[in-house]
């Protein structure tokens, strides 16, 4: 995969981080299972399951301390 | 989304904290399932299912740490 | 929810902060379930469960990593 | 529960602080299932379960991280 | 297992840390299983799981952790 | 157990790093289930399924972030 997806874990306000800590998420997926037919398929699923959509929120929760880490919790808000 | 949720991860008190860490985990599951009316039949399962609940409340965990973090553990309270 | 139940994370020695982070993790289940009655019925299962007492430990060991972070981890006991 | 069982997370040795991981581990469980009848029926299902020790071994992985982190990684040794 | 497969968690850009704990996460599977064709028969069951895509994104999830730490966020790009 | 098998959590090497996250995470494991027999007969189990791995990499994912903040991120290599 040589596409640039990620330049930087550096976001202007909290929820612009929260919002990139679903797109490493969902690229954790993506390199798993390329194929977007499959994943549009599978995200029925778990979009509406109970358990799936708490395992996503916990991968984005783990993803957002990162991405908060790396911008200092943005104190300087 | 354009909608604004998440102005800061600064709060007054550990309590507000932890229930900041609530709001984060369920914004995890809305990006993925934003039909409230799904996610209100879904929410009947996993509140009345200890797995569901014991998963609930790990990502609340994970979320709390990384607010905790950015309060410096509201050690000057 | 307007009850004050956390005040602090810091506590006098390691182990109340165990038993804080117990707490921590039970009202993360409350917050989802706030139904006592609910809780009740639910806690008889996960409490024979190993897999359930796992996963509860699991909840407690990450609230833990908090409340010693928040106490520099008793070092000065 | 008044019993005094963690005085300290400071240990001489990597392996003793693993150790007390494992001890944390197991009274993360003992505090939702105090009765050592049911705890010692349920060890044998666990015990002989893949998933169940994989599970095991997390929560001992999480609380030695707190643990390692609390004597500094033990670099001084 | 001498085979030379990690030298640094230092790299570039963020993308190649992400893909570095994509390695990290390949890597801790190929430890428990090394046979290279029975990893193949598992990945298309898992690839087309979406409880196995979350779990898979997880574990490269924390592995980021990891190798963001390592680089300092790449605060200096 | 007064088998010492753990003396440091320093490591020459990053590689040497991950390959002692293996060896905490089977610790891990064996401390709960010392009957080597019985590792063995459930070793094949969960070495053929891909939850199994998952789950096997994720615990050494927990173990190596914390050898790697152990050794300073062999930032010095």
């Amino acid at each position: 995969m040589t596409e640039q997806w990620l330049e930087s874990l550096i976001t202007a306000t909290p929820q612009e981080g929260f919002e990139l800590a679903l797109t490493l998420s969902r690229r954790g997926v993506k390199y798993t299972q390329p194929d977007t037919e499959v994943l549009k398929a599978l995200r029925h699923g778990y979009a509406n399951s109970a358990d799936g959509l708490t395992a996503a929120s916990q991968v984005v929760a783990i993803n957002f301390q990162t991405v908060a880490a790396a911008n200092n919790y943005w104190r300087g808000i």
